[in-house]
């Protein structure tokens, strides 16, 4: 049996913002264990800002803390197939926006007509993260641009540290 | 402490549509226990198909054979209100297209904003019913339409039975 | 047999603007005859400019000089009951922005339950008319404004002859 | 000739929210004088929460302090010709979903054609305010829930004085 | 002259969806010749999951049975001139989400705008195929999951022989 | 102190098209100097229509007998640094439609974030180049479309001309 306490929440996290660790906490209030799936991208091209080690990791220092509620590991393959892996039977995802939502919608679909009993729930970003995205932190940091407002603090340092080196 | 396993699934529910049914359903496959809020429109103006008691039945008739997993009831006032009272955390909703989400999207974040403890979920209706709204079935009914493949049945023959009358 | 040669562009055209003489001119590009279907609003309370009689003169008068495309009428119950009553198996719709794709999708699927064997096809309105709408011509009329850049010319008139009187 | 340096942002402000008072100082940055416009609504139906002359007197105080920037008074009658009557040129509007956008780009463009020198230029309400929208607000504020994180202290306290008397 | 009774549903189609499928058949019942134009991406760079000549016979055989309907032949250039020198006039599109519904808007503005006298038709997918996309379709493969109840079974067949092989 | 009558339009104009010109003239009513700013692509690798140089070339010609209003140059790096570096406060953005929108809001709230005395002003580009984008006029001047009806002449020109060598 699958359980209902254990839910997944997955993505590409490079780097994780302000507004995935809104979400995984908010995902927390509301299920025991919230597995934080990190996709392994692996040598694929869109020149990514951090391996998928090093997104495990931060995204497990920005948790620090509430270690307890939160399991951090990269996943590659389909989601459903993780998720049913770790006999967990819900996926979480965080809405920001209209773009986000139809893509959103496509892909909960999809998943329930190849996993129909894997339910995706969503939870709503703080208004305050709603604009935040991945892909523009990493714009902002290639460019050497200030991101502390945009990602937990452990991932602006790091930001930081790569551009002296 | 507000109790996680207990979810509330709010609507005017006038009528119950299959969208709905599907979205209670899932709703029980997450959680213990479902509350069926409808709201209470009192005597106000918008030419309502049913009453507030007829929706309630009507809903819960829908849902004959699983009436473990859920209470119906009719509720008035704030939302979040209601949630706290009777002891819940979590607001579920249904989602189904993009002028939906808007409003969704603002009525889950004023919530927070009220009642920051309480957790907004948003469940993706069936594509199969993805564009059925209360407000065009109410529409089809009072023309004598067909609404049968939009509704549960039981709504369908309360519905061809006002017509007699 | 249903007609694949005639079809219906229905609404409430009030008024009638230069987007909807765009769209039933397109639609007279694909089609034999474009049956034009007036709802007749009867006496429900939204204000209307012009009642059901004058909706349906300005439409013909607009479209002059092409009758042998056209048929101007007013309607009144469910669309798929009219469109199937003049043996028609289309309903012609223009598209302009989002919020209304949403509702337009909304109608078309679930017109496409209650009658399977008609078909709604969406036309886009003209760019330059993208943004009229009738709701905002009312609005503009009842203050005094000059709507002669939003509708066919006779409407204005029309619409500046009530305005003296 | 009509003032680059002088805008209008113009609204119902039923009443008026942190986002009507961040996009008013906002544009206070860019334009030397903004005229806040409040829509006379006269005896219309909709229920209002505050007269005319309140929402007037309310959004005057929610500027105190920075009355140099600012005028406020109530305009009925069309936008454009409220906006020629003081000789200004800018119409400015605060965005924040989609839904909004929709009838912001609709009414824009309208407003051009009607008065074609004439320019709206739209700003972005800040995230953290932008779910609040006025409507909510009357909801909640009618049920007794505490509006106190959406609108400036002033009209907070103004609504709970009217729930007293 | 160009022939109204001839329609164009032109795609990339790899693979062809239950969604197109459902377009397909839709776009037969209103005009009696429909064309569908396969776009040849020849040796473009972006990971096609089959050739053009795969996805023609593909298309072709999920419409098996109603050959009379359909001509199913690969095109490149611009649409417009592959629609022009069939001497067709009609250009069917199928719309699902919003994120869609903007890009075909474009680009049927713009092929309106090259091409005056071809008009595009847009016609709403099958609500239980409203979220199918190729390019979902296309990851769902290439991990191993199980896409046949996306795509038509013939299509499903191949995927799972690519697979072996 | 930074300037509030200049604004900065940019874009990466690959290439300019009629809705760009129709944005920058309307700037130029609300600003007294608008800098057109081109974004350095590099050698990076989506197949440019035109160099860095070309663009700014082409739409400094497209603005021929407006000198004065306008500068027209290319920056790289973040636009907050380049607007600063200029003494500029304003960005000026053209809006067209909802996918847009999204993206522009998001990048617009991400700038305040990291430059929060920086304003984006948005301004509705015209309807009748509401459906303009450089990517699809790249497309269609790829296969040797008509591309005289969505971009300036001078751009028009150019591209027949890299056609014949």
């Amino acid at each position: 049996m699958l359980c209902k306490t254990t839910a997944v929440y997955a993505g590409t996290f490079d780097p994780v913002t302000l507004g995935h660790v809104d979400i995984a906490a908010r995902a927390a209030n509301v299920f025991e264990k919230v597995y934080i799936a990190v996709a392994d991208t692996g040598s694929t091209s869109k020149q990514p800002l951090f391996s998928t080690a090093e997104r495990v990791e931060l995204f497990q220092e920005a948790l620090r803390g509430h270690e307890g509620s939160f399991v951090v590991e990269s996943f590659s393959g389909l989601l459903v197939d993780y998720v049913r892996s770790i006999g967990a039977s819900v996926i979480v995802r965080g809405l920001r926006a209209v773009s986000d939502y139809e893509y959103e919608a496509q892909m909960a679909l999809t998943n329930r007509q190849i996993a129909p009993n894997i339910e995706t729930l969503f939870l709503m970003t703080a208004a305050r993260c709603s604009f935040i995205t991945s892909s523009i932190v990493r714009e902002v940091a290639r460019y050497g641009g200030d991101v502390s407002q945009l990602v937990p603090e452990n991932v602006s340092q790091r930001i930081a540290e790569k551009k002296k080196s």
